[in-house]
């Protein structure tokens, strides 16, 4: 009978590096630079590892799949798998290698997530659809995919362009407060309700400041057996949940897809609420790091993970209940919005902000006394993604 | 503490396409066309399918990573983890897929393995590299770096050029016989020795003939818990040992690599033998399917693998050990050799032959009685490799 993994795997270090357009680094480096402060972090040495997964979408940069990750850290003939889940990838690494720990065949498991995206040439602006036969993306931006949904979601709920526009707003404000405390975030600047809103059109209603940035940057974690995990340290994260969700991609017009949500992710959350044991999200979950890569599907992210009430996400942005002192923070690191999402490294980062806050470490952006984290990642384009949705604890 | 997962994992259902210049195929349709077999050989519908692992090296030719999947197979809101480990990626969605079966976490996984390599302009003649560190790679065509191994070869052990070049040609001969005898192979023609030593010559000593061909194909397998397995099928296949090493690749020239071997191939397979509880592997492994890319990597890989002494394949070449009727049969399907290498494919297509020589239905080919088949893929180059080693049994 098939299982949970709750409680059976545990995090006992992560490393993170500044996001940002790092065009002086290279991908090696920034992937030494996590590992080594998940390293130190977890208490151990390079010898320690005794296998590694990569999430990284860009195998080009990195050297040839497994071999990028094992040369700059020296984990000499040990086993170093690639992974790539669109932008999931970085989540989908960790659910890998924390299933090769949950089997017993390891008990120190490096998982590393990187990405230069910069080096790609891909602006974030102009993803003309890699997949032929999703009926979405062709010829589509992504700004451009997901406008559409934001355009629909007004129209279904009633909200006038003005009124969908400021609640937009109002979410870009929240998350450039958080990414404004934190020293790693690629965009550390604040921004006003009257910036977002007067700033450049790139798709209507989305404008310059309702899309993520276009970042580089790499994460790590140490993943190793529940039972063994305070050896390591006092203060070890459990996971409670990994669930992955692929949709249909199948190309078809999908006469049922109403744009205004993302099936994905509420199959994905719901199926992680199960594994975690949680029964009401909204009270439960103390905090999360949703993939934003766009304002409006961080609000569509809330329905469906059912923090909000359908089409009532308004109510929840306008009371601040997201906000780092609201009753569920949402990005409190200044999310993708502040980050960027370097493909590999989006998901990582995420439980990175996850594992320092349920520590307490997570210093000026510290929410009191969390209980249960979320992180939650997007690929691909509605209606045909692949969405993570990974529950983590003390 | 780390434990095998030997007899934990079973595979009670295979598949397999034609492997060829199958320009008029689609990626997705030969993955339809090899799981469909492998539900039909388990017994099983799409729908009893619980997560999906693909291995592939060109993400662009089967759509977005799991969507790729996702897509063909109508596996909707489902997990699909693409998984790449260069010429290893099949073997390695296999791993991957049997420690999350091993864990408990599903009870029914579909692994998928495919390439449309001639898609993809890839030769086989001219790999300028993509790591841009490793060494070896700089400027080298992929005939020319395994050219070296063989010329060192042939001085380190005292082999005449003619005499090294007819040991070759004995490789290639004998793995052409048996792909004749296959009806999935690419190539189904027998070649005698004079034609392979005629041949012209691609980077001396290794002529045409000894190179492997340039094909499409895919593969797909159905994972379960072992103590489900007979409920599937009386005749499951069990899993014994699931390695991977990959080497240093870490871009320093290496003065103590010799050339003569791949130390990688020799540590995996140390470390499956140690898994699967093998002492003697030439007399406890009944055949093996190695990553035979060009005739010197099947004579080198047999030393690796402890089948041969050290400098000593060509007396058990001569001796026709390997041949399908010698008492370790290596290549039984034709190998990479008749097959060509679509790399995330070749993995998954020698475990099939594997599979299908234990349930004693190799027809033309059968082996009598086999009771451990070995697989093997190396991805890169000497000195900087990914070894998978891949152990099966009754």
């Amino acid at each position: 009978m098939a299982s949970s993994i709750k409680d059976r795997v545990a995090i006992v270090g992560m490393g993170c590096t500044r996001f940002g357009e790092l065009w002086e680094r290279s991908a090696s480096g920034l992937i030494i630079e996590a590992a080594q402060e998940a390293l130190e972090d977890a208490g151990i040495e390079p010898d320690d590892v005794q296998a590694c997964w990569i999430g990284t979408q860009s195998a080009d940069q990195t050297g040839l799949a497994g071999l990028g990750a094992s040369a700059p850290l020296r984990l000499q003939y040990k086993p170093v798998t690639r992974v790539e889940n669109m932008c999931a990838t970085g989540s989908d690494a960790l659910r890998n290698a924390s299933y090769a720990v949950a089997a017993g065949v390891y008990d120190i498991v490096l998982v590393l997530g990187a990405e230069k995206l910069k080096d790609t040439g891909q602006s974030g602006l102009a993803v003309t659809g890699s997949n032929p036969s999703a009926n979405v993306a062709n010829s589509s931006t992504a700004p451009g995919m997901f406008a559409m949904m934001a355009t629909k979601y007004f129209a279904r709920y009633g909200l006038a362009p003005k009124e969908g526009k400021e609640m937009l707003a109002k979410i870009v404000v929240k998350s450039h407060y958080n990414g404004s405390l934190n020293p790693r975030a690629h965009f550390q600047r604040p921004v006003s309700l009257e910036q977002v809103i007067n700033a450049p059109i790139i798709a209507w209603p989305l404008g310059l400041f309702d899309c993520c940035g276009v970042s580089d940057g790499a994460a790590a974690a140490i993943v190793v057996p529940a039972e063994d995990a305070r050896t390591f340290r006092p203060d070890p994260v459990f996971i409670k949940a990994l669930q992955i969700c692929v949709g249909p991609g199948d190309g078809a017009v999908r006469t049922d897809y109403d744009f205004t949500h993302v099936e994905e992710t509420y199959r994905a959350g719901q199926a992680a609420y199960k594994e975690a044991g949680i029964s009401t999200p909204r009270s439960e979950v103390s905090m999360a790091e949703v993939h934003d890569c766009f304002s409006i599907t961080e609000a569509t992210i809330m329905e469906d993970l059912q923090f909000s009430s359908r089409g009532r996400v308004k109510d929840d942005i306008y009371a601040e209940a997201f906000a780092l002192k609201g009753d569920l923070p949402v990005q409190p690191d200044g999310g993708l919005k502040c980050f960027g999402h370097p493909i590999g490294a989006s998901g990582l980062r995420m439980m990175y902000e996850m594992y320092k806050q349920l520590q307490g470490k997570a210093g000026p952006r510290q929410i009191p006394n969390p209980e249960i984290g979320l992180t939650h990642n997007m690929g691909g384009q509605p209606p045909a993604c692949t969405v993570s949705c990974l529950i983590v604890g003390l």
